[in-house]
């Protein structure tokens, strides 16, 4: 159950309440694709680092080690050993960038493994039992994610088909969440806009899965190829239309400053690989814009990545260190890099909720896009 | 200075004292070869693992980041951040195995740098100014590592070389000791002793270098090629050549056997690659022997990798996941495996310790012995 407890222009702060806890939002939630983040960072380790939500990837999981498996062992808390809310996406986005060979039918979409070649079949029925065999806490809906510059009819044919599966997914995570031995019982189940870049398109969608009274809404279908000017004028026509006392949740979003212009918008729940990706890379978030920690400045920079910062590694180890971790290609490097920007999101999310509670979030926003721009020159 | 506790048959139980702190011994150096611990695994990390002494390799640290780099940082303790003693190898081993094209002379050794092909130098004194940098706690004597198979002439011609060597290390040592900007003006010496397989090589050494009154005896040149039966044999005929009064350290070695086998023959100094890089391969250590976590037969196994470990791996995770995260080919399963091993030998070290102040080391290396060696039939 959502609880909206105060609006700061069109910024929420609300709480959802699930069966694994509380999740204060703006939450930004950390990706753990394959029951675990990359860089080597452990559930143990989010303790330290301010994480709220974990998500996994269901169609990951599915093809490896194969939700049946991860059922039989208890489910993901149990497997990954993490008692806070997970949520997992519904397979589709992969599906329809990752696996070969897809076909899409009214029925759902049939493709290939990445892995092994497997041939599987995935509708919204496949997706949520997968889910529920995940036991996360909340479920995302199976959509159909179209092409960032797919025309306006295939669009149009697509968001109705996601539609018609939006129902479907809902009877069958009823169901599930019925039977005997379903592991959550209380699993949430989330909707998701789509309708690319056409207003008319994603307005009537969120008008449509509004009335099915879900537990949170997602819009999908961006940051996949738009102008970050498109995305923000798609939410400023779109969020309107979603129910203010839902969860709002931007997927695969993203920047700082996509995160931070997303929350002025009426978004609260975010998620993006860029902290674990960009660390395993060497670039790191500072409140003075990115560094990149392969830089020969930073040879004998015995500073921490960002002064006064309170994470693992800043805590204890040098740029000097870990810019030679990084070049020796010890797995430490990035392991250090990736807890520093997930520490960081977390806390300017932490930040972002202090904002809309003291009625302040748009000069906290402006002076936070302000700082990053200055060290980014 | 080193100080012998006990003895119980050949087995030393001593302690050195050392301007990082005592080092209890036996013990087994945790070896992090660019001054870190391969699998992602962090100074702090250690606090954890029992580790007292990290090894790291003067070879990889002058190539890179370069041992003017790490002494304008503060030595190695400060860029590592760990105050406990460290001991640096004399880059000799490296040079004879890693290094390119290498020309062996009387002052020392041409070789190509493997990380840019670079010609570099290095002799006793260039050796010892390098591993002064650095500032660890112990520096190794710059030593030829014969070939495993060289002939007797070979072997001789080359050990006594090494001898001139030690002498002009130990001058060299003494001068940057008395250096006004030297880092760590403590630092210990630590003879090698050679001679590949020739008892009375090794013999002749062993007594040539006693007479130097260095810090430590180490016994190079194992664990290169020749079979354990040799290794024991070479062990039996040269510890007792060396003074009982001092750190005795059985290079590169090895697996919990040898280091048992090791300590009932007078050895109380470890080091070796096999539990971080076999746990990099989902080698697992156990007392009832090794495990494959690759293995099939543990995709549904909730138990820890050893019932009532301890270690941040068994405290908290299953064989099932850490299996499912080696697949997935995520570092965090490396993470788990490297320190459980760690955990597994700094353990064993511990037990060693006890059953030599006890007096029944032969029983209880019998008994670990036998046990490994059932669950690896």
């Amino acid at each position: 159950m959502y609880e909206l407890i105060k609006k700061d222009g069109l910024a929420k702060r609300g709480v959802l309440h699930t069966v694994h806890g509380d999740i204060q939002t703006p939450v930004f939630m950390n990706v753990g694709t394959a029951a675990a983040i990359k860089g080597a960072v452990s559930t143990e380790d989010l303790g330290q680092l301010k994480t709220q939500v974990e998500l996994s990837n269901t169609y990951h999981l599915h093809v490896r080690p194969g939700d049946e498996i991860v059922k039989k062992l208890g489910g993901l808390h149990k497997f990954m050993v993490w008692d806070k809310p997970i949520l997992t996406d519904s397979g589709g986005f992969q599906v329809f960038s990752l696996a070969d060979l897809r076909k899409i039918k009214e029925e759902g979409v049939y493709f290939h493994s990445h892995v092994d070649g497997r041939k599987i079949f995935m509708g919204p029925e496949q997706s949520m039992q997968i889910q529920s065999n995940l036991a996360s806490t909340i479920a995302m809906a199976f959509d159909e994610c179209a092409p960032a510059l797919a025309d306006k009819t295939y669009v149009k044919n697509s968001v109705e088909r996601t539609t018609r599966w939006l129902k479907r997914c809902k009877t069958e995570m009823n169901r599930l969440n019925g039977l005997e031995d379903t592991i959550n019982k209380n699993q949430m189940l989330f909707g998701i806009n789509q309708g690319a870049i056409f207003d008319d398109i994603r307005i009537e969608h969120a008008r449509q899965i509004t009335e099915m009274d879900l537990d949170g809404y997602a819009i999908g279908g961006l940051a996949v190829g738009e102008t970050h000017e498109q995305m923000y004028h798609i939410l400023d026509v779109t969020v309107p239309h979603l129910p203010v006392d839902k969860p709002t949740y931007l997927m695969g979003v993203g920047t700082p400053e996509n995160i931070l212009e997303g929350v002025a918008r009426g978004v609260d729940f975010f998620d993006c690989v860029y902290p674990t990706r960009n660390g395993r890379h060497g670039h790191v978030y500072t409140n003075q814009g990115k560094l990149n920690l392969f830089n020969q400045k930073f040879e004998l920079d015995d500073r921490p990545i960002e002064e006064g910062c309170n994470c693992p590694a800043c805590r204890r180890y040098s740029r000097a260190y870990i810019r030679h971790l990084l070049k020796a290609k010890e797995m430490l490097g990035m392991r250090l890099c990736v807890m520093h920007n997930l520490y960081f999101y977390n806390t300017m999310m932490e930040e972002i909720r202090d904002a809309i509670e003291a009625g302040n979030y748009r000069s906290y926003m402006d002076d936070k896009l302000y700082g990053m721009k200055q060290g980014q020159s």
